[in-house]
């Protein structure tokens, strides 16, 4: 079995190296084929190695740096004066092909900023793109879906070629065969849409490599009937953060509802675990790790108020993305646009 | 106090006039200014009125057609075709100056297509948009947003002309005297967001006549902190159906948490009213009737699948639109943007 090598941001996200070396511990224990590098602060990690009785070995190593990057930093700041933080020597890691993937619970404009300017786009791909997995209603089933916000104003070209990455990036962390790519619009007729929306479609329609099953909308997405869903990142940073905010509206409701009186509270405890279990169904957590795709190298975004077990799974994301080779793959997708339909 | 006289599509939505008649009894009931003219089919309204021991009255008339839009019916079929259908008779109403408003459960694309070429833009305005309400974590408190997807690709100066006419909107049917009015973006630094966005900023901060507030994001929108949300049409139509399918999804989920055993079913019975009266705090039914705005005219349109209160709350928003004037409100306002910032 190859070994897999991923450099972690251990300063990135609210909790840093309490959260980041406990969850490393996790994912060493989890993969017998994995390694990691701790990129950070030494004294700090350290500090957290001790606390829970864990030592640096040849599978955990530490990788030294300076600086942080902190969560409200402007890219342009972060690229241009902390070029010894965490974050950027994770990143510079996988540039210089000492780590096979980058994973980060930091900033995700400097992160995305970083990973641009030091690894470039691919072949053939003119924007890197922000994949993330979202819950249906069916049982244990996500949907992927990007761009989440890496790119405004994406053009068909743009669309369709997040397509083709969405669809390898399903079949290589949802072991889908053959994932049924849907385009999202404001209809399922074809007059619907805006004119990117319109003639992505045509593309897609003519890409007999790819499942296209079509245009879906924002709400029945949720249904889980499709694999992959694509759009131009405004629209889906907006599309991702109102069903963030929705969910939270009904659970605050919830609360509010059970907080009323001394009767409510007392049967909001008989109902608990049920609520527990809602909870625990469509937490973003379970599916924690969007992954920025497009790049020469693989860079995986945790939540930044991940805690352990839900960093675990980034760093299983991006090992899933090494081990299936993820950028290979990209690479060798016919992913330019003939301009016949142009 | 003057009467205001509003047309009804008694046909439209999925259950035509045995929902819209009860709900003009009730808008007769609630306004004693009102008069209502019920557009559609003789018969099948006539049996409605008397199932509910009603007749019709100098306040509650009846325009008889013989043509029905249907829900899955393309605009441009309904338009060409369809002239004499209830829809389009009650919007013609309007335009002759028989009615002050019409409101319509039917088919939101040929209600917007008809009313654009029946009614056309006011001057000054390029475009009509969709505006309306959502439920906020503020009990009682909701935002207006617009558009909703009469149009996509909007350019700045849309997104200008749709911040002025949301807050003449607010002022007029939530009675806020400045509404705070926010544009949707992704992010809230200025260097986030496509080109339309960051213009549209520029001409809104220029313009003091309205209480500009700046971006928010379409989770933080929800916590009822701005009284109007602007964006594009794709966008908004994308936002509005994220939000309404996380909400069925968490609700969904609950709904299976609860049917797990005999003892969370038994468990659900004691949190039932807690339940049932978030549904109803989140229900868009409560705040039914989206108002197309910047036409010569009124018009509100309804969900389809709206119960008689809900209608009602539809009339009530159109009755509220034609006593504070809307339409003139718009006229009046300088809506053209100044070349200068362009």
């Amino acid at each position: 079995m190859a070994n897999t090598l991923i450099a972690l941001d251990a300063m990135g996200g609210d909790f840093g190296p309490s959260v980041i070396v406990p969850a490393a511990l996790q994912a060493l224990a989890a993969h017998a084929d994995l390694s990691l590098v701790l990129v950070g602060d030494e004294q700090q990690i350290q500090a957290e190695l001790t606390a829970v009785h864990a030592t640096l070995s040849p599978r955990l190593q530490l990788h030294a740096t300076t600086q942080v990057v902190s969560m409200d930093e402007s890219p342009a700041a972060a690229l241009r004066g902390k070029k010894d933080s965490s974050m950027r020597v994770a990143i510079d890691l996988v540039k210089q092909g000492a780590a096979q993937a980058a994973v980060s619970a930091g900033n995700t404009g400097a992160l995305m900023a970083t990973a641009r300017f030091v690894l470039k786009t691919l072949p053939g791909i003119d924007r890197p793109a922000i994949i993330a997995a979202l819950p249906t209603r069916v049982p244990g089933k996500c949907i992927r879906m990007l761009d989440l916000g890496a790119n405004v104003d994406s053009t068909a070209v743009h669309l369709h070629q997040f397509a083709i990455m969405g669809s390898l990036v399903s079949h290589a962390l949802d072991k889908i065969t053959k994932p049924r790519v849907a385009l999202l619009n404001i209809g399922h007729e074809d007059i619907k849409g805006n004119e990117q929306v319109k003639l992505a479609a045509k593309y897609l329609e003519a890409q007999t490599a790819l499942h296209y099953v079509g245009f879906i909308e924002a709400d029945t997405m949720l249904l889980g009937d499709v694999d992959v869903v694509v759009c131009d990142g405004f629209v889906g940073n907006v599309a991702l953060k109102a069903l963030e905010g929705s969910a939270r509206l009904v659970l605050h409701a919830l609360r509010t509802g059970f907080m009323r009186s001394l009767w409510t509270k007392l049967s909001a405890l008989l109902v608990k675990s049920t609520l527990n279990r809602v909870r625990h169904d469509l937490d973003p957590g379970r599916y924690n790790g969007a992954c920025f795709v497009g790049l020469q190298g693989i860079v995986v975004k945790s939540h930044g108020g991940a805690d352990a077990p839900s960093f675990s799974r980034a760093i299983e994301a991006a090992r899933l993305l090494v081990t299936q080779d993820l950028t290979a793959q990209i690479s060798q997708q016919p992913v330019v646009v003939s301009t016949e339909l142009i």
